[in-house]
């Protein structure tokens, strides 16, 4: 039995192989373009109506039958063909199929190029928004779990040994900092999204009198593209998308493994509920924080998403090239990668079990205040380099008898330097030494109260 | 209603979250391990049997069920449930269905950590056979056409620019030479695949007798691993294929971007048959290699592939860890893009047209004689940096005249140098510049028709 | 001979492993960082002055010694030691040589942490404005070489087969739109760079009254950091600037990628000046455009820093570690690699000579009008479709004979469509096919000119 | 003032831009390839004598000349030019210097393309070398330590939760088989990178009658390239050697890993001595890990450097091209940062201090003998999942009264299960759970000591 011809089989004559058509096919994954192919068309054929480049009649039949398609995919009666290469060819056999003739009126004046960009933004900048504001949940989440556990004290880390107390609120409210960024960054990422590339044509623009503001009014683009040749050929906006999405999942990662630590019998500082864990096939008394491991673990796959589509950029001439359609399975994947995990890190965080006692435990050993002996020598007059190698040859003293600093009584600190004096204990305190930072950004609970209520928590 | 308990549910009293469940699972993507984890628990449970660890009557028992359940899921009617996280869950749930509580003794002596390890290591191996195969299959198609095109001279590039003539024979064997090392690095990745795991248990090895050679001999192992906790935790062998394929695709997409050019107006080399090519929506004209394009651009992917799972695997700390499971997309679509990629490269090989006569003119511009007439120098005395830059003025002296080195009169040539003779225009010829290079690895017809004979074409 | 005890031998009491201290030193990438290392120093002290927490005789000898040291540096005289691993260590230890102990006062409320953080910043700074810059310039560069050829006509491509023709001014122009947004993403980057991290101790804030926000108007900074454990474990700034540097980068390789081709002799569109192109060591004919390989090639090391960084910042946990430290070579790298790079392209498009026949020669070929007769029929009442696959026929009938569209008579035209009317033969022409483009984006040479106009060339 | 000529400047008239000197220059980074290349010349060299294409006494002339200029590097008086751009033109220039117009014989049948390939190849066949010692000197450190501490108990983890109890020799001989693999990847990869290349020209081969199997002899290469095509465009070997390198440094950021998280207060399994530690600038009682972060971040350098060379590589048509020179700073970096990290964990383990009561008691908590308890069972009779159930149910109960396993009466046992008799004590020591994983691969002491016997340690 003789092949179908594709719609573009202008000069080429012979069918095309079945082994092509299976390795060139992409409407197994841009199918979820659909919407967005719809939405653009429509708009499309509206203008074209409006500049009479084709009757309004006919721009009525062509909406109805594309409206009619749209209700057909949501409801999963739509007949997908991988025969018909991508999703805008089997919505334009379809809509032939429907409505006749005028159906091939669609596509004067644009071309697959310019309206698989439109589509691509189309759908990223909805995206967008649900990835914004799933940064701004987690960060509210982060928020409350601060105020729940505002003062509880737990030991800061550098290089994973104990340095210096902090507040636990503090440390998530950290965060919250790196996830602001985030949230700028995708703004600044949609900034460059929102851009009409519509009216480019294949990559030279149309020759027909279109009026390209009118679409950008009725799909809501603030921007025209300014150049045909870059805007079909552009993958820019993908890119810069990829590589939030990377920045993103650095801090989705650390957090991550942090509670995987703090999940740890070692640490013990958190307990995850029982619904968010999952057991071994193998060992009966194994409860595993599986969900932070896939976090942690699938940033893989999006640094690998950009690694991909910088790749496939990399020294393609202009203008378009096959290869673009290679952006869409990073994109894709990205996006679910992105937002499902932003709500699984809220879920986490909302459920989070905080063990105060144990961080608290924690927080008193290791030295934790020496760096606060010193910055009490200074203030009685040493230089902070003296007052740092005396404390120094104090932490070795205390460790030579397992005691903490506030251990030694008053007479073997003076034997160290005769500035200390009875005030010394108080000042360790680690509530003092906590209290004590508050200029701005310091971990004090003055510093963590003021951020909470800009964020309205 | 109550969810359904997990196998694993322990020490564990809550159901899993539905999201955390969604996030978790994994079914959608390892189904494909379905006959790999029956035919390695079929060699397992033969095993306990042996060992009087459980009754030969309960293994017969488990091994019915297991074929049935092979049965089921190849008629396309096995109930996969995404509840049942992995496709090692699936079927033990289903087993335990279909013969009740004996399906719980499968288990016995065994991890899922070991147990996936071995599905992973099994799945890989069959699929490293099949592209050794495409490989070889490549090389031979490869080798076919350099005999069809034996004697076609076209014009040898550095930096894009025109250098050397060479047999076009001889350039599509240079990558019959980058697949032969291709071919050895899958097989010395094979080595490293073929190494039994099972008996490793969770990470520490079992307390029941197995016997882990019976095991391997069963499933064709020659080696088992020797340290349990490297064992459950090592996926460098998905590394390696990660990587041999990413260089492996350094072959494809240079032989891709070099048929792509070949294919332009401007160089018109070759010319692809019309059903590997596709068309525009919008350029009647148009021709497009996009199959070539796509192999091109695929590259992209397994790069990132590779890149996803060394992150994946950057720092985790021994032993199995979920991130793990984060290997299967990466080696799943790496082999899928293996197989098809080469496959494809094959068909358009086999397809290609070769154009000999534009290859030819293109030879006879750009001096390609250049550096044998710099020989010829050198064999009448100069050394070969002197006759190196006298060439070179030469050259400048055709550019001004627009004329080739061969269409100088003899008088010209020794106003140069008059060491230059009548026999210079012979010595000069294409053919002549090309034979004269039979040193073996030059481009000489005789190296050539040594290669094809060692290669039985 | 005893060894030097480290600045930080507090607690520990041997002296450091040789093989340790080359392992771990810095000093011979970081020692770029001087001068932002003193102008941060002396801001710190006087505002530790100001704040009275040291004297102000004592500020005045700090800031007299590190402005003594930062002539050192400068006239070459500055005595480097790898024992001191890093610039900040260096500058201390030889500050306090120089000025003797109250050198120690300067780390008063500081921690190398914050101080490092501050280094960056301040550095980075300073290399986007100048890359801003370089962009700038390269923009106008090529808006100076569109202007100089405004009507060229050369082929468009897609998928590098000739498609439509465009003005070679509007092609070079898709490259403005391109900086313009690499533009965007660095300013939004330096936005983000902008932000104070001093004051925020090792992690935790410090003790000390200390003015951050005198620091930042002394330093140039509008704003502070929020979390002091954030501000000292954050490289966002560092990685948006190599995600920002890639995306720049795919800019300049499909450029570079572009001008190697149209350097062939097969394209033969452009020649680079000699003294941009190098000679062959064996072929004297040879003249090689080996600047933009190379720009084409630093994708790679861009690209590959891009995901250095990545891989050492994912699952770190906070706050600092010495991982951090492997933020600089990537970074370094690239800024000398996006300079030198952008300069370079400058200088190649100010250097190009542009071989118009050649480009007009070829846009002739390859059916570029076909798009055009179809249009032309639409309006005449066709569907866009119909149109389409009948121009399709007529290409085919064109390469049957070997004539291009318009060298069909109008009787052998209307066989395929009797609408077609004598003024068919002006539609086709190459020049009222480009000029007809002219909605916003498009090819014809007022765009062009608007354009230019903006960009003020 | 005139610049100097270039040696290539055959055809090209102008001096180079001196912006384009210093952008291409490479002479900087392939400095160390001197020894390599000089080796290689006088291999060529000396063939070309034997071969008659040059004169005895001539080659015996450039073979002094180019043994003093080996001094001359080796003492550091060469005087180096970037004008050169390369090793290759410093050496040959300063060979015409010392010599005169005969060493412009030295370049017969040869091309920088083949010789550039050659010095990559004889430098990496060195460095391999080193790298395979290094790899086998720290799985010998690995093995004495196991040895020191050969019935040491600790934690084996999972999830980084607590799992089954190992011995820490069998944790560590977990290093040594990965180590194992890494040293047959490198195996493999030096076989490939064991074959002569020279003798290729520049693409096509040479017109002299030169013999490569003695070149190959006197260089000690077993094979010999067989397409001069592939040879001059071909960097597998380097990246191969990357993806080996990039595989190790996995092995090496797991360990660094799980050495920071035993160095930690929480885990306290070991200690490093103190000169492989520093300080804090600020906090005068840390004692950091910092080498051990350094090898685990120096992860992200390998990767990105394979990541370079993979997008330099992609779709570069044949043969060479100026991109080519982009591998050796990857390579390069690489070569040093893999032998570096090697020595660095080798001295590392060599220092580390076991507390071995910590391991101990950690590995008392955490229910590690369930597993055990469940096996227990089953060899009661119970199927492996009904006892896995009932274990979990335990530890549950274990949980509620704060106890271990081994803690509860055999009378509250035997609630759970009747089949529990008095001998289940003993089954759940910590000793014989470890003991009964016998099976080869499992944690017993026995499988330690026979792994160490074969070792010879």
């Amino acid at each position: 039995m003789a092949r179908e011809k594709k719609l573009w089989a202008g000069r080429i004559n012979a069918s095309m192989a079945h082994s092509v058509e299976a390795f060139t096919s992409s409407i197994a994954v841009d199918r979820r373009l659909y919407r967005c192919d719809i939405t653009g068309s429509i708009a499309h054929v509206k203008m074209l109506a409006r500049q009479r480049i084709i009757l309004l009649s006919e721009a009525q039949k062509i909406v109805r039958g594309l409206k009619a398609i749209e209700r057909e995919i949501e409801r999963g009666n739509f007949p997908f063909s991988s025969a018909d290469e991508d999703i805008h060819m089997n919505i334009e056999r379809r809509l032939t199929k429907k409505i006749g003739a005028v159906a091939g009126k669609l596509h004067t004046a644009r071309s697959r190029n310019d309206q698989v960009a439109l589509d691509m933004r189309l759908y990223l900048r909805e995206e967008l928004k649900v990835i914004l504001d799933a940064i701004r949940r987690l960060k509210k989440e982060l928020a409350r779990a601060a105020r729940r556990n505002l003062k509880v004290i737990m030991p800061g880390y550098t290089h994973l040994q104990r340095a210096q107390p902090v507040l636990f609120s503090h440390h998530l409210l950290a965060y919250v900092d790196m996830l602001d960024r985030d949230g700028k960054r995708v703004e600044g990422c949609a900034e460059r999204v929102n851009v009409l590339p519509l009216g480019s044509g294949a990559l030279a623009g149309t020759t027909f009198p279109i009026d390209r503001a009118y679409v950008a009014k009725m799909l809501g683009f603030p921007r025209l593209s300014t150049n045909s040749i870059d805007a079909v050929s552009d993958r820019d906006f993908v890119l810069e998308f990829l590589s939030v999405s990377a920045i993103l999942f650095v801090h989705l990662s650390r957090f991550a493994e942090e509670m995987i630590l703090w999940c740890s019998e070692e640490f013990g500082f958190i307990e995850l509920p029982d619904r968010y864990c999952t057991g071994s096939s193998m060992m009966p008394q194994k409860k595993n924080p599986d969900v932070i491991e896939l976090i942690r673990a699938r940033t893989g796959r999006v640094y690998g998403n950009l690694q991909a589509l910088l790749t496939v950029m990399k020294g393609l001439p202009l203008a378009y090239n096959r290869d673009l359609q290679e952006d869409k399975i990073p994109l894709f994947d990205t996006v679910d990668t992105v937002k499902a995990s932003l709500d699984m890190m809220r879920e986490v965080v909302r459920g989070l079990k905080v063990k105060k006692e144990r961080m608290l435990a924690a927080a008193q050993e290791g030295f934790m205040n020496a760096t606060d002996l010193a910055d009490y020598l200074v203030r009685r007059g040493m230089t902070f380099r003296s007052a740092y190698t005396l404390v120094g040859r104090i932490v070795r003293y205390c460790l030579g008898s397992h005691r903490r600093i506030e251990q030694l009584s008053l007479k073997e600190l003076r034997r160290f330097n005769p500035r200390i004096e009875e005030d010394v204990y108080a000042f360790l305190a680690l509530d003092a030494v906590i209290e004590r930072r508050r200029a701005l950004g310091g971990t004090s609970s003055d510093n963590v109260r003021r951020r909470l209520r800009e964020m309205g928590v």
